[in-house]
């Protein structure tokens, strides 16, 4: 599963095959099952995740008792609490595999052994996270400005295939629906 | 200007002061006036800015045709809309100087240039869209899980003096409220 990782890496680097063979030893893979916690309430996040393969869920439970998906991770996305992870202090959230996965786990001292040795990878996880920092705007101005309904057929035209994978009670938590909501407007976009 | 910025990114990175003063060389310093635009929808987001002084707010029109404002950067914080930026594509967004503001601009080229001469900067960098990232996290899940009461009362400990200092209709549209839910709500907690 590490094949899947140097792909990406060399998608937005450039970095000779040796340096490459060593940053790789820094990663270690995990094999998930379904539903498998990553990461618990209350606990200090770790490590920050790369999804070889799967996808993992970030959510936390709110004041009713309900698991509330914050977001996603599909394949080649990085998934952490990165506030829980930059202070290593305890995190509010949890971290789970929606389905079965393979994962790649970078420890927070791995990371900045890895960043000591390898400083080109300061450029890959720059862009990965100005990347997710992009997406995360888009997706705050979305909360703000789209229906329900907006929000779920914006969803579902960008991400088709993730919308038909993923079971439709962690689509409809994240588009901040009920299930039953949910049914509903896949009805009338199907009529 | 360039003072602000010189110590911000001594405290983050290693660099001698000889390569920092090539850095600074690549940004622009604006000074704005009261909502003066440095970004209008349907242009491209050419810059990153560096609040050196004042506070920038990044803003779109809904379909009501309210302005709804859904970042600020004041002192040490960066704002682009990362889309436009990372893509040099059309924005949805605009940007405005909420306050007469000191601002270092950096062009989209400018900072290809800059991280190709001085790859020491993408630590620079990193930090900043990781620590960003995190701030988007916690943000989203305040808007799933928060009423407004409680996210003006976590927000107003959390940043007292921004919350004294800025017009009362913008932190009203940021925080998704009425400015006269936001009055009643300042009544409430003074009383």
């Amino acid at each position: 599963m590490h094949q899947e990782l140097q792909q990406h890496i060399n998608h937005f680097i450039t970095i000779s095959s040796e340096e490459l063979n060593e940053v790789l030893q820094y990663f270690r893979p995990l094999q998930l099952k379904k539903k498998q916690n990553l990461l618990t309430e209350g606990s200090i996040c770790k490590h920050n995740y790369f999804t070889a393969k799967g996808c993992l869920r970030l959510f936390f439970i709110n004041e009713k008792g309900i698991e509330q998906t914050t977001q996603f991770a599909i394949e080649n996305w990085w998934l952490a609490d990165y506030t829980s992870f930059e202070k290593q202090q305890p995190s509010s959230y949890n971290i789970q595999a929606v389905e079965k996965s393979d994962v790649l786990a970078l420890s927070y001292t791995g990371q900045e052994k890895l960043l000591q040795q390898h400083p080109v990878m300061e450029r890959y996880f720059r862009l990965m996270h100005q990347r997710a920092h992009a997406a995360a705007q888009f997706r705050i101005k979305s909360l703000y400005s789209l229906s329900r309904e907006e929000l779920y057929n914006i969803f579902s035209s960008a991400h088709p295939e993730f919308v038909q994978r993923i079971p439709q009670y962690l689509l409809a938590s994240f588009l901040g629906f009920t299930p039953e909501y949910l049914s509903e407007i896949r009805r009338k976009t199907i009529s």
